[in-house]
């Protein structure tokens, strides 16, 4: 047996109101996914949600769709069809297609994580912009990035911004977050070397060794990476730049080096 | 002698909104830059802005920023200062930081461009978004690409959020546009190989020689390139992708491949 609300004043949707704010997903370990799309990547990245909220007057296609609310059934969530207007009120982006759910948010410590014999990491410290999060977890997602950790995050992975970037790959990719010196501990604790990207080298990234177990590391694109970083890497590496503007997108950047270490790594160093 | 406008319904200010639609951009041959950075940075790249609005009411540091007038106004630019209310009503960013400037469109066809023996082009045909196009600027930027010619382009290299995306880069990198058949049509009159990018191959893009003259094509995230630039290509290659999404965002994939690129053209093939 399924609920249906129809005011917008219900108090179970007053609480989504608060996991729009970091600060409510840290206290209740819960997130919102937004989208038809969205949703089936959670599911299939093996999201289990909690509530699914439908409002079948928003969807494309009810009865196409229904795949990922069987999904979602199957997986435990309680569902809740709201009107229009409810639905409206309770959907944080615009053209709202009828499908909302909260699931279980990613607070995981990099101590959580379960690393292979070579891992291949990416560290993000500071990253302040949920695109570029979400574009990172895009890159990690199709490179087949081990981990990737958020150090000292200024954005949390279930900031709703990050789970649309990321299209679904926050739940796919194993992502964690620390502070930057408990991180630092973790990676030199594994044995990963530490290759930090900075244009105040002169060594390549394409120089450098990038196989056996290696944790590549970006900063934002204002102040790039903190002094404790850098003094902490291995290796030091820039991306060749010959333009007016000598900075590329940060998200940009982690991508040439991870798939450079993607390459290194199929060939075989 | 400068002139000063209070008035938000001054004809001058009014002008300025033909310049927010491509039609009125192209008409015109004129766009808009805004913001002190990104117009220090189209002034570095040469640009002669036709006139340029300031608002001392609104700039962080008027004397600091006097370098950007002094270089405009020997350029020939026309100085006009407005009042804070006339300033605001023109500007199309949040944040208006006092500097607007009306200054010549790119508009030029592939056959404009000069090319050197052994170009690297970039074409990226129907993309639509402006932050895919600005992230894509600024990675032909960075990595010295000398031409990106936009193939039945869906949005205009005047379009002020490509400018702002692209940190400035549209008017240090050679950019064109043409329709697709004549962009072919001008890559293969020139010897130029063309190299697309698109799922449906085995051919990975560090398994191909991209050295010589090399056009590296890419195309919207939801279709990919269209059949006639697929069947024109001299060889299809595809990034590896290991991850549930399968989709890397289209400016990340360019810079993937033209960062190869560089690497093979720096180690001599």
């Amino acid at each position: 047996m399924s609920l249906h609300i129809t005011s917008a004043a219900n108090p179970r949707l007053k609480a989504l109101a608060t996991l729009r704010r970091r600060r409510g997903r840290e206290q209740t370990g819960q997130t919102l996914v937004e989208g038809y799309d969205e949703l089936g990547l959670a599911l299939s990245a093996g999201v289990c949600p909690q509530t699914l909220f439908l409002c079948p007057d928003l969807m494309a296609d009810p009865a196409g769709q229904q795949d990922v609310v069987d999904t979602a059934t199957a997986a435990g969530a309680e569902v809740i069809t709201l009107s229009r207007a409810a639905f409206e009120k309770v959907a944080y982006r615009e053209g709202a297609d009828g499908f909302l759910a909260v699931v279980p948010a990613v607070l995981a410590r990099p101590e959580d994580l379960e690393l292979p014999a070579q891992p291949l990491l990416l560290v993000a410290e500071a990253v302040e912009k949920p695109g570029n999060l979400g574009a990172m977890l895009r890159t990690a997602d199709a490179a087949g990035v081990d981990a990737f950790v958020a150090a000292d995050p200024v954005t949390d992975w279930g900031n709703p911004n990050v789970v649309r970037a990321s299209k679904g790959t926050v739940f796919s990719v194993p992502v964690a977050a620390a502070p930057t010196t408990a991180t630092l501990q973790w990676l030199s604790a594994h044995g990963v070397r530490l290759v930090a990207t900075t244009p105040d080298t002169d060594t390549l990234h394409t120089d450098v060794d990038l196989t056996g177990p290696v944790a590549i590391a970006v900063g934002t694109e204002k102040t790039g990476l903190t002094e404790e970083v850098l003094d902490a890497a291995d290796v030091k590496v820039r991306i060749p730049m010959s333009g007016i503007v000598n900075s590329l997108n940060v998200a940009t950047s982690a991508a040439i080096v991870i798939y450079e270490a993607v390459r290194q790594r199929r060939s075989g160093g």
